[in-house]
């Protein structure tokens, strides 16, 4: 699918490539459901082992979920781009079993750093969280050939 | 170990709870090393599972690392507070096996919010992220006696 | 224009209110230009006081901006709430004489706290900066009657 | 007082280069105290015009102060670094005639990019907020001969 000797491959290679690689993702059983340049939207089921003191989704696998959109969303390019600077509010607790969607979107993009917005939603589809990262993108490519 | 009806029990009682019901410190083997009001240091080694595409520690789990010292510290009085937002910046990368701390202090409190930040460190003792949180104090003991 | 004793006075009312004692909006020239329940659109003119080393416009004041537009649209319901933490990522610069618009939009409101994102725009539509803001209501009204 | 080539010239040079051209600054009456490489210390009394419908320091003109901090710390080797995102948390208000001062402390730094933590305090030495900025570097030189 992909062309000449400029062109990048096809979002389907590239996260292809990083899900074989991506071993968090694998071990938290996290969906990657759809992807295109610039948004991704990843799903995960809350287990029991992400449960803390008070039976709700430890922020941190909220976040992790948040993150993994993040960076599907802005390594689609085939350009590698890493984590900077991430922010999250969190709005709404998550419990066992509860199924939750993590939809990311490219807000502002320049050569070398971007603006990526994560809405996280319960099965309800109520808002759980609200993520916002800085990206940074590094010299070099998720997919080399 | 605790007095009157009034005053709170020690903050080793109230870690001890915290500790019992928190199945992401145990399943992750995050230490609790210390706690004092408005402090705490936690540690963990970064486990094979945790690591990214790039066989780094996915920002997730040094999150999670950074958020359970949040935790610690602005519950260790014996009232429940709740992460409101959090906000964390990555300064270096961790590999597998490397051991993390994450420290945490309270910069102000108020009744019912405060702000508290956590730096997480790797073995050499350079500063891997920073991490701040804002807290949000409930109507809930830790320890209800 | 307010109804019984437990109802709230209109949006128009509170707005200018919050006007009348706004005096950063006026000594800057920010035009309220809409305000709703939880939404605020305002524009300001960046002046050459506004500008930086670099002839752009301050930081400082695309923030001043964003942030009055929160401040409406979380106060338009009369209950007083005040900003708790606020973000910003910039993301293009503005120039002296650029009419610049900030537009905000409540993501989620509980009892207490609330998150809102501020978009701010120059003459041509781009995205100047990305804001977002946690508040915390107070007892207290805009408006005592 | 700078040497050969490839030196720097010293920071009280960079400083005055920058004050001349900052407008914001000087209308403001912000003083900077002192700078050094990674470290800056501003101050600014509250006027009646930075006031909010309260009677309280508007947080733009707190955050203005604070970024004008970060600026000079993060300009100061000589090298243009441009914030990339800020956010700040705000702990206790201000009144006009109030002295704020601003200290900004570089946390990390990498080639391109940095975090710095700036505290401003009141009078009475109170923390009022808590800010932490993203820098990203630029090619250009802020004095250039």
């Amino acid at each position: 699918m992909s062309g000449g000797a400029e062109s990048e491959p096809a979002v389907e290679r590239v996260v292809a490539a990083m899900y074989a690689r991506d071993r968090v993702a694998r071990d938290l059983a996290i969906e990657i459901i759809e992807v295109r340049a610039g948004y991704a939207r990843c799903e995960m089921t809350v287990a029991e082992r992400m449960l803390n003191g008070h039976d709700l989704c430890h922020g941190g696998y909220i976040f992790t979920l948040a993150d993994t959109a993040f960076a599907y969303a802005c390594n689609a390019r085939n350009h590698v781009n890493v984590a900077l600077q991430c922010s999250i509010s969190f709005a709404a607790p998550a419990r066992e079993g509860d199924r939750l969607a993590a939809v990311c979107e490219e807000r502002v993009k320049s050569n070398r750093t971007g603006t990526y917005d994560v809405t996280v939603t319960g099965a309800s589809g109520a808002v759980l969280a609200l993520f916002r990262g800085t990206s940074y993108q590094v010299n070099a490519r998720v997919v080399r050939d």
